[in-house]
């Protein structure tokens, strides 16, 4: 868009079922009455039309299967106020939205048919754990040298439901054949940025976005985060690697997830920022008084002193919350171009 | 042997330079005259006479590099009493190992090339990070149907050093390629286990071994380990998910290691026995008065009411004391046929 800049609205949680009949959780007393999954999409308008997004991506728990009646309906009704703007959208699943009509599978079917969506079902020819794996890129500048090229990567992962392997409780995770995935991908786009003509000094950054967090968010402190922690982080039980896989790829400044409806946090672990969005849905566990929101990401491209748009320069981040003004808080720098990671290695005598 | 039992001395850390001129470290101060490499070379011989073990597995800093004025001479040195005694042995490398005369790969080359020895430099045909990365397979009773079937797997793994993702510090860890050869080969044992005739109704137990604590070490408290933690867990900062590779896998029942010397606890999380062996040599850091040890695991076939030898029936383990009566201590079963896992879900309402 003008200025060189891609705007990202991230919706985490919506949790809607039924519409109308569906009533609001964790509200205040004075707000339950009439409050209902309505709430929810009146959220998204407001919020869509307040900060005019570029994409919109849903990161699971769009819907909760289990109250609702008819799952494409009902995710149908939860997306539809992107659609009517006519804003593209991607989406994921969570460990909610197969619990109605639809399987996991059936659910990622269901949306990548919808209208406006850039959601895709898996890669092809490859065999991969999940539904809803995949990978966009966004295009430099029309006009420009990079117009061809991919300035920023993302990529999609389904961190599934719960484990499958009966010694582990607790929910899934990203499995093997995603990581296989995630590394193939980022290595062909890393290389292709930077070996294509007009080729590019550094890998174009790249976010990721799923919906489990992985345990990797419990490391922060609050002293060392921005937002708040006010429940525990429901990770899965053990450490697949996929931030390690992450690091050692080196493309992915920031993860954004949802599942803990009340964290909503930001905190930088090895060069990667750690995002919570902020529960979005009132049909969904919260705390009552403290707002739903959402979360935004805007990517802002280098411009050379002669005028010509290049790369990524700078990914801020900001919430939204659906109070009376649509407040904005939390605003911060995710990532700076030429601030990457930190030195130095911590021997000791083992 | 005699009475279907396999029996594996490990030995870690033996921190092995230039023999008599090699001072001890951490002993008590009446221990400190004379006391040197030998000493830890009389260990070695006085334990593999006490318990005459099937196999005796190195499982890295078995020399300590950067003390040794020849690197091969001193692994010669320190695996000496081995040979002498016609044992077959296998071994990995840590840490240290490298830091003299020869490079991780030249010290791997050099062991490989050893007399008697059972290790391998790393899989043929295959590009994988590290070396010393391979598996051994026991076959079953000789005269038996298992003659020709492994009934207990062996892998032996390369942990790395130090990272070297500068975003990172501290040491390395097991990566992406090892882990999918863990996978490929872990999953073909097992299903030629199952598959080939005798098939047998469940997988072969499978032992790992390799140098640095997976983060995972981390999990236990004093109340539900055997053994000592007298010092931190110096695993990598970050978690590369071969813990959650072993698991999916599900024939690993334990993992040994070394690299923390005074650590020498078996904890259980999630079906699998994380143990370290404790600090074996002189020339390394240990607690003075606090004995150096070696860890066995004794491997038990299961016999039919006819006789006839069948698969692993149990696993079990102990350490050694170089003290004056070679004490046993913290004998334990780390595993038996049918005790596998435990079931349930934790789900909470995220």
């Amino acid at each position: 868009r003008e200025g060189g800049m891609f705007k990202v609205l991230q919706v985490a949680d919506m949790h809607y079922a039924d519409g109308r009949s569906t009533a609001c959780e964790d509200v205040l007393p004075e707000q339950v009455a009439g409050c209902s999954d309505l709430n929810t999409t009146a959220f998204l308008y407001r919020v869509l039309r307040a900060e005019d997004p570029d994409l919109v991506v849903f990161t699971g728990d769009n819907i909760y299967g289990a109250d609702s009646t008819d799952a494409a309906k009902s995710m149908d009704a939860a997306i539809a106020p992107a659609i009517a703007m006519n804003l593209p959208w991607a989406a994921g699943i969570g460990n909610h939205d197969q619990e109605g009509t639809l399987s996991r599978e059936g659910v990622m079917q269901h949306l990548v048919g919808m209208k406006n969506t850039l959601s895709r079902f898996n890669p092809e020819g490859v065999e991969i754990d999940g539904f809803g794996n995949y990978n966009l890129e966004v295009g430099g500048v029309e006009g420009t040298l990079l117009a061809n090229k991919s300035v920023l990567n993302m990529y999609f992962l389904d961190s599934g439901d719960y484990s499958t392997v009966p010694s582990i409780p607790g929910y899934g995770w990203i499995k093997a054949s995603q990581e296989a995935w995630f590394r193939k991908t980022s290595s062909s786009l890393q290389k292709n940025y930077t070996s294509q003509q007009p080729s590019q000094k550094e890998p174009a950054p790249a976010l990721a976005y799923f919906h489990i967090p992985l345990p990797e968010f419990s490391s922060f402190t609050a002293s060392n985060f921005t937002g708040v922690k006010q429940e525990g982080i429901s990770s899965p039980s053990i450490n697949s690697g996929f931030f390690t896989t992450m690091v050692e790829a080196g493309d992915v400044k920031a993860a954004f997830i949802g599942h803990d409806h009340i964290n909503d946090f930001c905190g930088k672990l090895t060069g990667i920022q750690l995002c919570y969005a902020g529960g979005f849905g009132y049909h969904a566990y919260g705390k009552a008084g403290w707002s739903r929101r959402a979360r935004v990401v805007s990517v802002q491209l280098e411009k050379t002193e002669s005028g010509e748009w290049q790369g990524v320069k700078s990914i801020k981040t900001w919430k939204r919350l659906d109070d009376q003004h649509l407040t904005t808080i939390d605003s911060e720098v995710l990532w700076n171009r030429g601030s990457n990671g930190r030195g130095g290695k911590d021997h000791d005598r083992s």
